[in-house]
């Protein structure tokens, strides 16, 4: 049970728990002619790393964490969650979470309207706390527009193998690392902490999240990809192209060829994942990760407080082990 | 030229202009990667009514409104534009004010984020008004709220030939007088009028809403409907029932199987039309416009100040006689 006394704090290491019980209950507490859809997204939840990197920024000194944070950590993932929503119609993904996603089991039309819901939900909750933090409202409206420009960029890249390192790391810091960044700028602005330590905090998270989605990529190219019934779910097969693919492509411009091809079979998939490791794309990806992850635990270890530093740091490595 | 000047104020007649101006300059003004679509969307305006009811609601008793005033108008007509994209995918619709929808000139993906990057749009420019009115806010996201419960309900009773009056008028009462209602509304609390007033003035918005919404789908029982190559742009092949149709099923329940017909060709259209007409199903939906119209004419003329009751008397006008 919650404890929706604002001034209450929680322990930091129950807080996550308390965040996912509020998203349930924010989601199911709706009007019944959504509550089919919801149902299907509170089924299962995500690895909660936006919602974890705010809380764990938010933490004081005495290892507890506001009800304030824990909304925005709520609201945070939630806003993730509108975004997977309307990206699995434009990647027409059949599966998320393990599960059939919004737009495979009611369809894209509907898709289109939870989405929207979603994002409805999120600014609602945001908007509840504007009043303490007027200023800052700004940061999470600036975040979710540079996650719509990273996907739309993607979207106009797709199939294109001529994307360069530079733009493949500009897709990915706004689908992906913008939020990682609000996260942690959140948390630290919840803690108390200065705009110049907040924004240090969300250059941290920022940097967490291009581990995270370099690493991500590169797990395509790494283990068996998931095939079902219906659907590859790899890159490839949604004519995403990561950065593995496009180091490969440095090695031989050849491949580009064959991965414009329309329909790619499974066969081929597996030949150009074969083909994607021994030319080094991978390792070539996993190094330029690295260089993120030694910068970043640079930052970390110049945080002042050690406890911080010590949850900050297990999480990184909690992304860094986690993907490969 | 829009002054920016915050604490410049401008005269309401004047005003809609500036609105417009701010729009095309928020939209285009943006990464290059949207600007095909906002060069797209910035080609042709809508009817401004949310606006119009926002500003004249905010003016003074100089006739001036501020420039908050026009921020927040030019947000709200971005907010409807953003439901718009959104709605055109779900309704398939080809064309939107005289032109292309964005769905069908950059397909279903690109207009879901469009949608989504507009909404961004909103939120933005709201958020750097919050500091000003930080328990206004909510206003705006149950606003949003509301407009998705309304599109999420029309979906599903699309083709429900068994939709009743009372499940109708709260399909429009989300998807058009919520966001009429927020723009009376915000439009009070922007001219410094008590929240009891400012609720009163969003009660007139609400009505003025569920009078356009009535009078707009009854003028597609009225006049000839559009017919381009691709579509035909009529309610009835959209599997919309409005008023006037539910009337006419209770006049006569046969007609419900001849409109249950997948893909009506457009003679059946027209027959539909005239049979909903003779049987009085238009007349009796005006009838019910009409009681609103009357409720909203004695609300306004309770208003205590004398040019905003005719400047408003003046839009309710436009409304009225506007759409039949």
């Amino acid at each position: 049970m919650i404890n929706h006394n604002l001034s209450e704090k929680i322990e930091y290491k129950r807080s996550l728990e308390a965040v996912n019980l509020l998203i349930k209950q924010s989601l199911l507490q709706t009007d019944e002619i959504f509550s089919e859809i919801m149902q299907h997204l509170t089924q299962e939840s995500g690895k909660n790393l936006r919602a974890m990197l705010l809380l764990v920024t938010s933490t004081d000194e005495d290892g507890f964490v506001s009800q304030n944070a824990v909304v925005a950590a709520a609201a945070l993932e939630i806003l993730h969650l509108a975004t997977l929503v309307h990206d699995d119609i434009i990647d027409e993904a059949q599966t998320r979470r393990g599960q059939l996603s919004v737009q495979s089991r009611f369809g894209k039309k509907q898709a289109v309207i939870c989405g929207d819901y979603l994002f409805c939900k999120c600014f609602s909750m945001v908007s509840e706390m504007s009043a303490e933090y007027p200023d800052k409202l700004k940061e999470f409206s600036s975040a979710m527009t540079k996650i719509c420009l990273g996907e739309l960029r993607q979207f106009k890249h797709n199939a294109d193998t001529d994307l360069s390192v530079r733009n493949y790391l500009k897709i990915i810091a706004g689908k992906t690392s913008a939020l990682f960044s609000l996260a942690m700028y959140s948390g630290a602005v919840l803690s108390g902490d200065s705009e110049k330590d907040a924004r240090f905090m969300g250059r941290i998270g920022f940097k967490m999240g291009m581990i995270f989605q370099i690493l991500d990529d590169c797990a395509d190219y790494e283990g068996n990809f998931e095939v079902s019934k219906k659907s590859v779910k790899h890159d490839l097969a949604e004519d995403v192209i990561t950065l593995p693919l496009i180091y490969a492509f440095f090695k031989n411009p050849a491949l580009k060829a064959r991965v414009q091809d329309q329909q790619l079979s499974i066969p081929e998939i597996n030949d150009i994942i074969t083909e994607v490791k021994n030319l080094g794309g991978v390792s070539m990806a996993l190094d330029l990760a690295e260089k993120y992850y030694i910068k970043t635990k640079k930052m970390i270890e110049s945080l002042p407080d050690q406890k911080k530093r010590l949850e900050i740091s297990k999480i990184l490595e909690k992304i860094w082990k986690g993907a490969h």
